[in-house]
C-alpha cells in the first residue's frame, strides 16, 4: 500500500487537523468526536444543514461546509458510518434554533446512525428532518444498501439545500426541496481500478487488466456486471443510457449535468467523457444549463466515472447558483 | 492501459470539445491550430496573459482560462510543448491592443517554442513580454530543462499575473510582477507511482511496492533520489526543508502555501501533508497568510505531491484576492 499518511489510524483526524490550518476562515473542526462545523456556527434563526458518511469521499462532505452549503460534517473512519454521537454533538453544534437538516446517503449503517442521533436531538427539543438520497440507478439492493444507493446527487442536494437555508427558509421547506432534488437526480458509476482502505492495506476487490466494474458503487460494491474496457465514448453510454432511461427526464426539459472522478482519473478524461454525455442529452432533448466536472465524491484513488443527472427547475437553479464559500465549491464570494 | 479514452490521438481535441460544451460562458476553443481563449477576447485595452505546454496537467492551463486569470492557453499533444504557430495564433486571437504576456515554463521545448512565436508575434506588431517559471528546487538541468524546472508556482504567477491584468496595469508591469512571483516562489514533489502517457501506453518509469522519486518532474523526469516509502511527516520535511533552505524565505514574512494533488493522490492525504507542511513552516518564522490544496498541476494519473512555497508581499495578496473566474479556480464572482 503506497500512501500519504502517518498511522492508517490518525489518517482521518490529522487530515481533519489539516483542514482547520488551511481554512481557518471556512471552519472549525472539533476532534472528540469528530466533526467541522462553519466558522460562525451556530447561525441564530438559520435552518442548519449538516451531513456525513465514511471518509474517503472527500472533498464530500468537509469539503463542503461553509457558507452556503454545509453548516456541518460528521466523517467517519475510512467508508464507515459517522456514529450516532458524532452526529448529535454536531447537529447541537450548528442548531440555531430554526432545526436542522440532515442529509444522508442511503447506506444501512448511516441512515441508522443518522436516525438515532436525530431521536437524540428531538429529545433535547431540536428539531430536524432527514433528506435521503438514493439515486444511483445502478443496482437495487447492494452490499451496504437496501434500495438504492446515494452518490453524485448528494452533492446537488447539498449546495441547493444549503442555498435554500442561507437564504432564509424554513426547515420544511428546505427538506421537501432537497427530496425534490433527489427525487429529480440519477447518477451511475463505474471502476477502472479499486481502491486501497488504509486499515485493510490491500485492495478492496480485484479487476482484471482490460476490466472494469459498470455501476460501481462508492465502497466499492458490485455494480451491474464486469465488462470489457472499451471506448470512452461507449462507456459513457453505458452509463447515460440506464440514467436517461430512468424517470424523471423528459425532453425539452432542462438539466445538470455532472462528470464526477472517482479520485485517480485525470481531469483530460473526464472531459471526454463531458463532451459525450452533453451529446447523448441533448439527443434525447435535454438541455444542459448547469455543469460540474472533476472529483466531488471520490472513492480514494479509484479510477474511474460517475455521472449525475438532474432535472432542474428554476428554483433548484437559482439555489444552485447562489452564492457558496467551502473549500471544494466557491463562487459569488 | 486502463483510461477513459477514444483514440489516443484525440485525447486532446475530444478534452478541449468537452470543456467548450462544459464552459460556454468562461471561454472559446479552436481546434486547428487548438487553443482557448476566455469569451470575451480579445479584451480591448487589456494586457493578455497566455500559458501553455504539453497536455496532462490539467486543470493547468486550460482551466485557468476565464476572467481574472489567462487569456488564453495553448495546450501541446500530452507531455509535448506547443507548436510556434499555436502559440502565435492564440497570442493574435486575445491582444487587445496592449500586449501579450507568456508564462513559460522552463523546458526546453516550451522555451523555444514560446520564443520562435514571440518573434513572430513581434513581426505582426504585438508586444510580448515572457515570464519564465522556474521554481523547482529538486534539480539544476534535467531530462528535458537547462537550469531549475517549472512547476507549481506557475500557477500562483497565473492567478497573480491574471488579476494585474486584469486591473488595468501595463505590459512591464505584469511581466514584472510574474518575474518577482517566480523568484520568491520555490517547489518540490514526489512521486509514489509513475503514470502512463496515452500514446506510449505505458508507464514512463517503475517504482518498486515500497519505493518513491524524490524530486520528481512533473513528466516523470528523474528528481533527486529513489528512497524508501516513509511516514507522510517524513515524506513532507524531505520536500519543505530543502524548500525552505532554499531562498528566498525569512522569518516573519508572510507565504502562501500551496500543496499540490499530482493526480491519483486522494484530497484526504493533501490535507495530511498540508498540516505537517503548515507546522514545519510556522516552525521557521513564516506566517501561512493564504492556502491552496488540491490537484492544480497534475501529472495524469500520477500518486505524489508537490509543495510550493510563496513568500508574498502586499500587493501580491491583493491580486491572489482578487475575483477570479475560470473552470478550476474561482472566487469573488
Amino acid at each position: 500500500m503506497k500512501k500519504l499518511l502517518n498511522a492508517p489510524s490518525d489518517l482521518v483526524k490529522e487530515a481533519l487537523a489539516g483542514m482547520a490550518v488551511a481554512h481557518p476562515d471556512l471552519l472549525r473542526v472539533q476532534l472528540d468526536p469528530a466533526f467541522l462545523v462553519r466558522a460562525d456556527a451556530p447561525v441564530r434563526g438559520k435552518v442548519a444543514v449538516l451531513s456525513g458518511g465514511g471518509s474517503g469521499h472527500e472533498p464530500l462532505h468537509g469539503g463542503f461546509v461553509g457558507r452556503g452549503m454545509l453548516d456541518a460534517a460528521c466523517p467517519g473512519a475510512v467508508f464507515t458510518s459517522p456514529t450516532p454521537d458524532q452526529i448529535l454533538e454536531a447537529t447541537r453544534a450548528v442548531d440555531g434554533g430554526a432545526g436542522v437538516v440532515h442529509v444522508v446517503k442511503n447506506y444501512t449503517g448511516d441512515v441508522m446512525n443518522f436516525e438515532m442521533a436525530a431521536e437524540l436531538a428531538r429529545d433535547m427539543g431540536i428539531a430536524t428532518e432527514t433528506v435521503l438520497v438514493n439515486d444511483d440507478v445502478a443496482v437495487e439492493n447492494s452490499l451496504y444498501t437496501a434500495g438504492r444507493r446515494g452518490v453524485g446527487t448528494t452533492v446537488l442536494v447539498e449546495k441547493i439545500c444549503g442555498a435554500a437555508a442561507e437564504a432564509g427558509r424554513g426547515l420544511a421547506d428546505v427538506a421537501a426541496l432537497g427530496r425534490r432534488v433527489n427525487d429529480h437526480g440519477r447518477s451511475m458509476g463505474l471502476a477502472l481500478t479499486p481502491c486501497t482502505v488504509p486499515h485493510a492495506g490491500k485492495p478492496s476487490f480485484e479487476l482484471g487488466p482490460d476490466e472494469i466494474e459498470v455501476g460501481i458503487g462508492i465502497h466499492g460494491e458490485p455494480g451491474r456486471r464486469r465488462a470489457k474496457l472499451e471506448p470512452a465514448d461507449r462507456l459513457t453510454e453505458m452509463l447515460m443510457d440506464p440514467i436517461l432511461d430512468d424517470l424523471p427526464f423528459r425532453a425539452g426539459k432542462d438539466v445538470l449535468l455532472f462528470v464526477n472522478g472517482l479520485g485517480g482519473t485525470p481531469l483530460l478524461e473526464l472531459y471526454v467523457v463531458f463532451r459525450k454525455a452533453h451529446e447523448l442529452a441533448a439527443a434525447r432533448g435535454l438541455r444542459v444549463v448547469r455543469s460540474l466536472v472533476g472529483p466531488y465524491i471520490t472513492s480514494l484513488e479509484m479510477a474511474g466515472v460517475s455521472i449525475t443527472l438532474l432535472e432542474v427547475d428554476e428554483e433548484m437553479v437559482r439555489y444552485w447558483d447562489a452564492p457558496v464559500h467551502t473549500a471544494a465549491l466557491r463562487w459569488g464570494v
